[in-house]
Order: structure tokens, then C-alpha cells, then sequence
């Protein structure tokens, strides 16, 4: 079982307006991980993640994952270090200039840290190839930590200069068939938001520095975010906010909303193979540049982009679906006389029930007795664990009933409980959940 | 199902004393990689995993998570880029030298690609602290890419510049609390390379650079090894070779093996948490340096090591826990008789059994059917999937008979057997492996 008191998550309180060591805390993002102790500046823009913000990560790695495999996605790893050369092969060393993070080795040969990897892909595909067109459609994609020097790194994990980030390359004979796979990535973009029960809206962008014909941003409605979207509510149509207030589809007045921008896709067309010579052979034996589309997300970015959208100033809520714990059980204070009754193994025994419920290990319990109850159940709150159990004056009835906490119902009371009924409201609550995942 | 037909996996021959780009193939697990397409070069002394090395690493991640959880480590992440004046401080930017690759920001400021983290974690711990002695031991582990600016990088994944390590830090009152988590770590260290089935040695080592006052190094027998260790049949000890074929401690005559090293592990002392104020309170309040100790794996380098311990020239050979799969089937070649008989929609069938007896997705079906059974055979041996199932003559036998070839008891003959006997065979055989590992 795990327990806080083994948690490394160093609490601080940081006072309105004050200036923490290499950052200003200019979001709520920002300001909660860190006074929950789950996240650590080490300089400007880089940050350390501490043992529940990294559980918070292998949750939305796995979800990612799952989404990447169900489209036939092929997990690879590409160096983080790659060849200035191909960067400036493809012309983008000049095009993005400041923001790569330059890198010489020993011998005076000249590398960059990549902050995306089409250079990279298309001189995979270049230097195996040409792969013949019955290989096509081909997906591949990472997991990495990604690299842009800003400028000015803010908002904490909303714009730092590593970052984890999701790339997922497809290559295709052509424009037709690459439109096929982008859509099948846009339907597993929206299972990974869905699971994550988030709004985040698909909004057609301008392609910028990447090039290509298409490209969506996938952004996050929150009141913090720097981009806006315009939401029609009378066709549905969603585009980037541009200052005209009408719908471009019929011409309705919209709603604009701040949002956070979590993912990025694109269709390249032949930008990046042409000039990298990425070729597939066609069936009649003649070799054509490979047509590629790409799909990012910023992982510690939408980790950040959830808390920014869903908490309040002073209490995180987290999509139910990567909470640091499901559940965290809190037992009596030490000495009390409820804790007479009902004392650590009982308490431990609770826990390993929820455990086997369902939640596996992913229930925690509050074992700081010396605390009163009061203290951890806000504690607990503040970090937004879904269902907080607390084995208060209840206990002592016969049987024993729990208060459960729902964070995510805004319930004013508790719902009091007996331990199998607690067993099955957990298990209800969990089923509906992902009955409407895979609606 | 998982198919061969969908997995990228370039295929080359590779003449004998060719030079690949980028690299000279100079050892097997380097030429086995890149001939089965699980590996390319990208420059000097970088690689890119493709998908089936991509799996290999998963496996071994997944192990390494678990031991790391046994032994109650939490899982953090530090930034790949390190403030270069932490080193400064801790002495080791000059120690190390050349090897650290630097990195100079836009504003001018000085960072390197961290090769180790015990600078950082120091200074977190100091960031945070002090700790009380009542969160003592603490334990913190990270998966992550490690740089090393190799002079000359070669062998592949055994010494390249960008590559996976397991690093892990435990942190203590004083020395004797310190060894305790040593000698747990040295158990989960242990369990590691049983799960693996692998002749890995634990013999004392200089600290060198890391400095400390005691340290080990993890070495795996394999005749391509760098490294040299000495192992008495007498009394049992190992140790480094160093030139002295007795043994140190009986005197008797040793047996010397080369050997690669896949682990570090450092009781380190205070020489960090000195030099960079990690400090904690002692129960009557005073503020002490914490004792650290530090535990290396080398991931990528052990997925080659493995490969050189146990693959012939020509074969490959996987510990069986981290294969790229479990399990292959080949169906027959399309159009001859047996094809008739047996079909792909069969061989599917054979397939799910397979996965449903307890291998889930990690079975694949070699679903080229252009090719001959013959030729498809010796491209899985050379794979070395542990289990080896054909659809051949015997499908036509009424009930169909299947071979299975287990790559690891090099059996002359295959088993030829019903499918329920074969889903037993699998069944049993891994149901063996599991106890051998808990045994």
C-alpha cells in the first residue's frame, strides 16, 4: 500500500506576487504544482517532476499509447540529438533560428536539440529506403523530451524549454491517402480527449514554419490560455479567433473562448522528403518523394492545460482518468477516540479493499495520524483526488460507515457508507466512467 | 493480430568488414541489430531504436520499474539539461572534461547534457530542504536518454553518445543507514538480472570520478566484453581482473572471463551533498549533509550485452522475458496444398489461441506468405523468437498438427503437436520460467 507519509512531495506556500526561485508564478498551473510539491524549477523554463506529477505523466503516456497502437502507430526512438546538417537541408536552422538549442560535439561537429523530428523521419526513410509502396501506409511515433530555447520560458509547464511531447509521423504515396490516416489520428486525438474528458476542439490553422497543406491545432478552452477560439452554437463550427466575431461557415455571431493550444497536425505534403530525398517506389518501378503528415502533443503541456481548465486558485481537479491516486483513504488522528476503534490496520484494511475493488495501486492512504482528519481531508482536496474516504466519527457505528468524497460531484456532504457499499459506489461510479469513454 | 508484413523493419546484408555509415560494425549485437532492421545508425556514436528494439526496451523498462517499485524508489524526471555550474561546484565540469557535451543557451548561459544526475539531485534536495530525518531513506529513480561525448564511439548500443540508463538515488542519515538501502538495491539489482537469466557478476570497482567510498560494478560474462573479471571456483568470489590470476581472498588459481559492464552502483558518501548544501535536521535539530548513494543500468547497452552473451554470429538470442516477441507463427506459402488446407483465417485462429493462453499482443504472425515456410523459419530463428510455431505438412494431418521450435533448448527436431497440446507446451513452459524467477 502506498502512503504519504513515503511521498516525496515537498509542500510549500507561495505568497501573492512572490517571485520563487527562477520564476515568476504567473498561472494557477504553475502556482499549484508547486506548493503541492509536485513539481521543482531547476532554471529558467526546466522543471523537475516530482513523484506524483510523474504518475500524473505515465497515466497520459499511457493513454496516449493505447490511442497510438489502436491506430497502428510503431513506437520508435529517434536521438534527441540530431544533425544540424539535415535542419539545414530542409531550411528550417534559419527559418526557426533562437529557438534551437545548438549543441557541438568534441570534433566541432554541429547538432541541435530537436524540438520535432520530420528532418529526422525523412532521413530514416531516406537512408532504409526507398521502402516500396506496399509498405504505405507507414506510422511511426515517439515519446520524447523535446527541446525550444523561448525567449521568455513562463507559465511553468504551459512554455518550458524541455518538454515531453507525443510525435507521430505517417508517410504515403500521396495527398488521397495521407488524408485518410490524418483523419484515423483525428479520431484517436479525440479518444485520447474524451478519456481525458476534456474540451478540446479541432480548429483548422495556418501551417507556418512546418509547411504542408493542412494543419489543426487542438486546443483547450481555459480562461488562462494566450490563444482564443470562436465557438459557432449555431452551426458547431469552431476556428481560431481572428477578430471578426461572425462565423466563417454561416455567418452567426460566435462565442470566443481563451484556450491553450495541446496539439498540433499536419499534413506536409513532400516539403520535408524532397529535400531529404525520402522516396517510395510505385508499383510500376519509378521513385516518388513520400507524401508525410504529423501529430504532436505536448504532454507536460496538457498535464498543465488540464489543471489550468478544470481547478479552482487554490485546488487542483485533475481529468479523473490521470489523477496522481484515484482514491486516498484518510484514518482516524492518533489518539482520538475513533482511533481506538478504528485504528492503522483498519484503516490499511479499507484501503487494500478499494485496491481490489478496481483501483489497484492506485489508491494512497494518508497515514500522517498525527494530523487531524480536518488537515489532510483539505490537503486531500487541494490535490483532487476523486474519491477521498475518510474513517471518521462513523467508524464507530455498527458496522463501521466511511465518508466518501466525490471531488469531481461538488457534493455540499458526504455520502456516508458502509464498506461494501463504499465497494460499490467506487465500482458504479468507475463503470459509468468507462461506459461513456468508449460512447 | 500483430503482423510481420505491417512491422517496419528494413532488412540489410551486411558484407563481411563493411563499413555502414556513420559507424565500423566491430562487434555482433551491433551487426545483428542492424542486419534484422532493429537498429540504424543516424550519426556517430547515435541510433535510432526501430519498432522491435523499441519492444526489447519496453520489456526491460517494465522490470526495471518493477524492481525500482520493490524497493520503494519513486519515479521522477530531471531535465536532460543540467545548469553547468552545479558541476562547477561538485568539481566534476574539469573531472570529466571533454565527454560532458556543453550546451550555451541564447542568453549565454552555460548547461550540459547530463551524463549522471547527482549534482541534481543534490541540489533539488537542497532546493527543498532540508529534509527531516524522518523522511530518510529517501529513494528516487529516472529513466532517461544520458549523454557521453565518446571520443571514439563503437559497438553499437554499447558505447554510443546518446543512450538509456536507469539512475537511481537514495539518500540517509549516515553510512550504516546508507548500506542498508544498499544492500536492497543490490537485491533488486539481483532480481533484475535473474528475471533476464543472466550471468551478471557484482565485483567491487574503483570510484574514479564519481568519488565515494565504496562501489560496484555489475559486469554480464560475454567473450566480446571490454572488461575482464575473475571468478574463483574455490571460495566463490569475483572480482575485476587485474593482471593477478589468484584469488584475493583464498589464494587459489581463477578462471578469467571477459565481461561488459551493465550497472554501477556508489555508496557516495557526502561528497556531493557537501559540496552542494543538501543537508537534513537531525532529530535534535542540527543540520547535517546527507549521505547519498547512486545505482546505474545502462539500458540500451544491456539490450546489446544480452546479445552478445547469448547470440551466435549469425542468430540472435534474446534473454526470453524481453524478446521482441514471445512468439512467432508461420502460416504456409501461399498456394500449396497445405495453404489450401490451412489458410490465413487458420493461422489467425492458431495465433489468438496462442495470445489468449497468457501471451496477450506479444505473438506475431509472419503473414508474408509469398515466402516459403523455409525461408520465413530462418528469418524468426534469426530473430530468435522464443517460440517458433509452423503451420506445415502436419495441418493436414486430421486433427492439424503444428510444429513448435523453441529457439532456447536447441532442440534438432521440432515438437510436432494438436493445438491444445501446444497451447500446454507454452503454457507450461512459461508457467516454469515464472517460478524459476521467483525461486
Amino acid at each position: 500500500m502506498r502512503l504519504i507519509s513515503k511521498t516525496f512531495q515537498p509542500l510549500i506556500t507561495i505568497p501573492k506576487g512572490a517571485k520563487i526561485k527562477n520564476t515568476d508564478i504567473t498561472c494557477k498551473s504553475q502556482k499549484l504544482l508547486l506548493e503541492n510539491g509536485l513539481l521543482r524549477p531547476t532554471s529558467s523554463g526546466f522543471f523537475t517532476l516530482l513523484p506524483l506529477a510523474r504518475r500524473v505523466l505515465n497515466k497520459l503516456e499511457h493513454i496516449i499509447h493505447q490511442q497510438m497502437d489502436f491506430v497502428g502507430a510503431q513506437r520508435i526512438s529517434l536521438p534527441n540529438l540530431t544533425s544540424s546538417k539535415l535542419w539545414e537541408t530542409s531550411g528550417r536552422l534559419n527559418a526557426i533560428g533562437p529557438e534551437l538549442i545548438k549543441v557541438e560535439d568534441r570534433h566541432g561537429k554541429k547538432y541541435l536539440l530537436a524540438p520535432t523530428h520530420e528532418e529526422a523521419i525523412s532521413e530514416l526513410l531516406a537512408d532504409v529506403g526507398p521502402v516500396s509502396h506496399k509498405q504505405l501506409p507507414l506510422l511511426v511515433y515517439q515519446i520524447s523530451n523535446k527541446y525550444r530555447d523561448e525567449h521568455r520560458p513562463k507559465h511553468g509547464l504551459l512554455r518550458s524549454r524541455e518538454f515531453s511531447m507525443l510525435d507521430a509521423y505517417s508517410l504515403h504515396q500521396d495527398h488521397d491517402t495521407a488524408a485518410i490516416t490524418y483523419d484515423r489520428f483525428t479520431d484517436a486525438y479525440r479518444h485520447i480527449f474524451d478519456k481525458l474528458d476534456l474540451p478540446v476542439y479541432r480548429v483548422e490553422a495556418p501551417t507556418g514554419d512546418m509547411g504542408g497543406t493542412i494543419s489543426h491545432e487542438w486546443q483547450l478552452t481555459a480562461a488562462a490560455g494566450e490563444d482564443a477560439i470562436k465557438l459557432c452554437s449555431s452551426c458547431s463550427h469552431t476556428e481560431l479567433a481572428d477578430g471578426n466575431s461572425q462565423c466563417s461557415q454561416c455567418g452567426k455571431e460566435t462565442k470566443q473562448i481563451n484556450s491553450i493550444e495541446v496539439g498540433h497536425t499536419f499534413i506536409l505534403g513532400t516539403k520535408y522528403s524532397e529535400s531529404l530525398k525520402a522516396n517510395f517506389v510505385e508499383s510500376h518501378g519509378t521513385q516518388v518523394p513520400l507524401t508525410m503528415a504529423c501529430y504532436g502533443i505536448g504532454i507536460t503541456r496538457l498535464l498543465a492545460a488540464s489543471l489550468e481548465a478544470l481547478s479552482s486558485e487554490t485546488a487542483m481537479r485533475w481529468p479523473r482518468a490521470i489523477a496522481p491516486y484515484s482514491a486516498i483513504v484518510i484514518g482516524p488522528k492518533e489518539g482520538s477516540k475513533e482511533w481506538a476503534h478504528h485504528d492503522f490496520e483498519k484503516v490499511l484494511e479499507v484501503s487494500i479493499r478499494i485496491s481490489e475493488a478496481g483501483l489497484e495501486d492506485d489508491v494512497v492512504v494518508d497515514d500522517r495520524h498525527a494530523l487531524t482528519i480536518g488537515k489532510r481531508m483539505m490537503m486531500a482536496d487541494r490535490m483532487g483526488y476523486p474519491y477521498i474516504i475518510v474513517c471518521g466519527r462513523s467508524t464507530l457505528e455498527s458496522p463501521s460507515r466511511y465518508e466518501l468524497y466525490q471531488t469531481h460531484l461538488q457534493q455540499s456532504k458526504p455520502q456516508l457508507l458502509t464498506l461494501s457499499e463504499l465497494i460499490t459506489a467506487i465500482t458504479d461510479s468507475r463503470g459509468e466512467e468507462k461506459i461513456s469513454v468508449r460512447g
